[in-house]
């Protein structure tokens, strides 16, 4: 990094700045790098057919003597998502917390990377040293245990990451260290870089505990059977619905995979507590009366595998609607899945099922704080420069806003981009360089091999189709041996449109006939003629334009 | 309609049940048939390429010869734009307000089919009156000018039909006309049927009006350009910033074809009234300082094509954002537009501007009534029966709670579903059958060829693109003539997968010699044969799985 200067810290970020997803940031002194967070993204629907998004590892993998460690804030996927990716390019030493710890440990089982992982669990008064920097961490409130907020000492001075969080004071696990924070704040920061997810959002986040008191009051006034969905990480959420189960004297069953693992891990590692017998099979749940029965699933967000989805379409094998069932989602979608929500909803009301869900219910709050939140932790945290973090574009731009009311200097504060590198000094600071960045895309096994010659034939071909013209020459005697053939997919149903494939046949026809008589060897042209011919035809009768496929076979 | 009795009035459905969008309702009594309204509707995400829905007409078109009116209740696409297919399949006398006729007669034009459509433009006070039945209107408060609430008077009793609404106390254009609902409802309503839209949400929907202060109080804080994205349906709007922009002196600059549009039949029937030069065209902006300027254009769903959208990306041909312009999307994203919206927003702050967007800002309301509302209305109409319409099912639900708490007969309350039939008597009600019913997709020119099958195989082709396997066979010596080829789309980018390709080829190449050594000539079985070839070898080595397209030539 020949822009940053031998006594600056460079910070920069390889996914996560202007987009929600794919977390991966980076504090770089001299030849020391520490990495925080490896995140993946869920794709948005106009990249067809990808399964998850990961940063431009490039620079890490130039540099990789350099990465002393890879420290995790939290264990949600958009932080721990790319881990395996990410090891098979530089098996680099993991460090996390106990929670994040056993879901990255089934992560790297899963990739069969487990077994040269180099995997350190930390605790919050562990301090890691190296030879030029150290890393620290304090504990934080968040939708999931074992969240921390991580200080980077460098000799220019510290750099702050909050991780995802919340200020949550009553909180359903262990609180925010405050103390800590504001210690941390007096020993002097450099820079912070702090979660800007809500920050369009005016207040406070509400607590996981008033989530707790509705969940509770629906137990309370429900006879028939409760089915709850939500989030499979959401170990709080989990353990609220346990409790208020066992409250009302009823057992739990569990589906859906990522339901299942996660209740599992809960109770190994002691979050979720319940007494003997509270769980029971799925497939017991019918030896028991409709008011002695909680149903955890998947599917809140509508996914179409997953099992609230299933019991909603009536396909599920243990589960169907009965009258009297009630239904919570205790959850918000995320944009995007809004569609598929609502008609789940739909199918659960159809079914005879009552839905509890929305806004007004109050069964679900955010994880993240909202903008008296970020105050807050501007307040304490009292950085020199100020780098807003995770979120959109708009929200970064929000959040800057909130920190120059927190006598954050505005010329202090830097809304970046990802791969943009920040050289900070003791005195000074600046966007100094770019680093590569940008999105690799993950379809099945491949990495990074879908590009976007791919994603636009995948776009026209989902939605115009193809017609594909397919024949034969008899490249001695400049003759047609056979065809043109005309086969299409996803332009119009063949059967009912034999007038229309005729006529495009004849078409083709007649124009290679004529196109042979010139005894013409280029594939190419006869290709591009073939398209030229076909195409404006096409249109003209259906106002589509599939994708024209020419396919010319020498014999 | 045989389930129907004679002194029965038959009430159903094409579209609009169980769903937003392709209004089309019917009430008949015996021979005679009126329609009230003919939406289209939006295709979600997974209708890949399908440009709208419309309903199925097969019942409409059996009956065509009792069908004696189309009456409209306001002139939005979800109500008006099925007209043109419905016209196609039987010419019926169309009936609206001013305003909903203006736009009709546009669509007609635009489809050729103005000048045989019998167009009659209603008044409030116009009774239509056939052999049994008549029907009158009321005037009723909604997003757009003249809308109008519909009472069909038929031997049993009257049907009431409430179009869009909500009750705005202080409206921008006519207020609702409540006496003469309460007339109606006195006179005796035999059964009603009421838009369910907002029956989620409490309370009463904010006034028109108090967007238009939130709109006078943005220009007076704003001193450089202000952009407002709104629907260009929306009338009231644009007359609420045109008349903010002649209050604080600035010029109106119109851009996108339906805002240009909007504004010139808004002009022509008097709902947008302006000084003599406040409109100036798109080339003149920038004569103008920035605070004399005003910009009404569409995209405000972050339309890919649409004038913000264009803005946004930098490639207008006119505007282009400088620093201090401000961007107001007054409107709420759709359901499914969230996320496009939100990148444009994110792109108009990168290009520098200012944004006022959100439910914060107060510069949206909805055209639809919250609970209160559809309350009222039950309270005035006072229905013996009554039947939810325009809304997902579970709208329907709420909407019939609300009844009941407004003493209507949980008994007497029908959530039907598009197809099914209501037969009303003097005394009692039922759902006594069903009609054809469903959704028919227009693409491009072609209404209702696209069917399951082309929808599956566009699915397939965006999600894991397409391998085309061609050969050429010599049928006469059992040999391969040519080939076989391995073309892919959408499914690897070939270039670099020359290795995987060229696998791929001899694989299909040594499985087909043996199958030419069995001289079998069942080109079906050959095809299999590849299919199941090459798809198992594909999958291992990618873990997709595209659509495998085999083709043969004889030659």
């Amino acid at each position: 990094m020949k822009f940053v200067k031998n006594d600056q810290t460079a910070v920069f970020a390889l996914g996560g700045l202007g987009e929600i997803g794919k977390n991966t940031y980076g504090v770089q002194f001299q030849d020391e790098i520490i990495l925080i967070d490896s995140g993946i993204k869920f794709p948005e629907d106009e990249l067809l057919g990808i399964d998850y998004v990961i940063p431009d590892y490039t620079y890490l993998v130039q540099n990789q003597d350099k990465v002393k460690g890879l420290f995790i804030t939290h264990g949600h996927e958009d932080h721990i998502g790319g881990i395996p990716y990410l090891l098979r390019e530089i098996n680099v030493p993991i460090y996390a917390g106990k929670l994040a710890m056993g879901l990255i440990r089934n992560k790297l089982d899963e990739h069969g990377l487990l077994r040269n992982a180099k995997l350190n669990t930390i605790q919050e008064d562990d301090v890691i040293k190296f030879r030029k920097t150290s890393v620290s961490f304090f504990r934080t409130t968040h939708s999931i245990p074992d969240s921390f907020g991580i200080v980077v000492k460098t000799p220019p001075g510290n750099v702050v990451h909050t991780g995802d969080f919340k200020f949550d004071f009553t909180p359903v696990g262990e609180a925010a260290n405050l103390t800590k924070m504001a210690e941390i704040g007096k020993e002097g920061v450099l820079c912070l870089l702090s979660d800007s997810t809500n920050s369009e959002i005016p207040g406070f986040t509400m607590s996981e505990k008033v989530v707790g008191e509705n969940i509770n009051e629906i137990f309370d006034r429900v006879d028939g059977r409760l089915i709850f969905a939500t989030f499979a990480s959401n170990i709080y959420r989990l353990q609220q619905v346990v409790e208020a189960a066992v409250k009302h004297n009823r057992k739990v069953a569990v589906f859906g995979r990522s339901m299942e693992s996660a209740i599992k891990i809960g109770q190994e590692l002691g979050y979720i507590q319940a007494p003997k017998n509270t769980f029971i099979e799925g497939n017991q749940i019918n030896r028991f009366p409709a008011d002695e029965i909680t149903i955890l699933c998947t599917g809140s967000q509508g996914e179409a595998m997953a099992a609230l989805s299933r019991i909603a379409n009536g396909t599920h094998r243990q589960i169907q609607i009965i009258p009297g069932d009630t239904v919570v989602f205790s959850s918000s979608p995320i944009p995007g899945n809004t569609i598929s929500v609502s008609r789940t909803i739909d199918k659960l009301y159809r079914a005879g099922a009552d839905v509890v869900h929305g806004k007004l219910s109050n069964i679900h709050t955010s994880g993240h704080g909202s903008q008296e939140e970020q105050k807050l932790m501007l307040r304490l945290i009292r950085p020199k420069y100020f780098m807003p973090i995770h979120g959109e574009y708009r929200m970064l731009k929000e959040h800057e806003k909130l920190a120059a009311m927190c006598d954050v200097d505005p010329d202090n504060s830097f809304v970046m981009d990802n791969g943009d590198v920040l050289a900070l000094g003791k005195d000074s600071a600046g966007v100094a360089g770019k680093i590569p960045s940008g999105s690799i895309y993950v379809d099945g096994r491949g990495i990074g091999d879908i590009g976007n010659i791919v994603l636009r034939d995948r776009r026209i071909l989902s939605e115009e189709g193809l017609v594909i013209v397919v024949v034969s020459i008899n490249m001695k005697e400049f003759k047609i041996a056979s065809g043109p053939d005309i086969i299409s997919r996803g332009f119009v149903y063949m059967r009912e449109s034999e007038d229309l494939i005729n006529e495009a046949q004849k078409l083709v026809s007649t124009h290679l006939e004529k196109v042979m008589e010139r005894r013409t060897t280029q594939w190419s042209e006869i290709k591009n003629q073939i398209t030229d011919t076909i195409a404006p035809f096409l249109y003209e009768k259906t106002k589509r334009r599939p994708m024209v496929l020419p396919i010319i076979m020498e014999v």
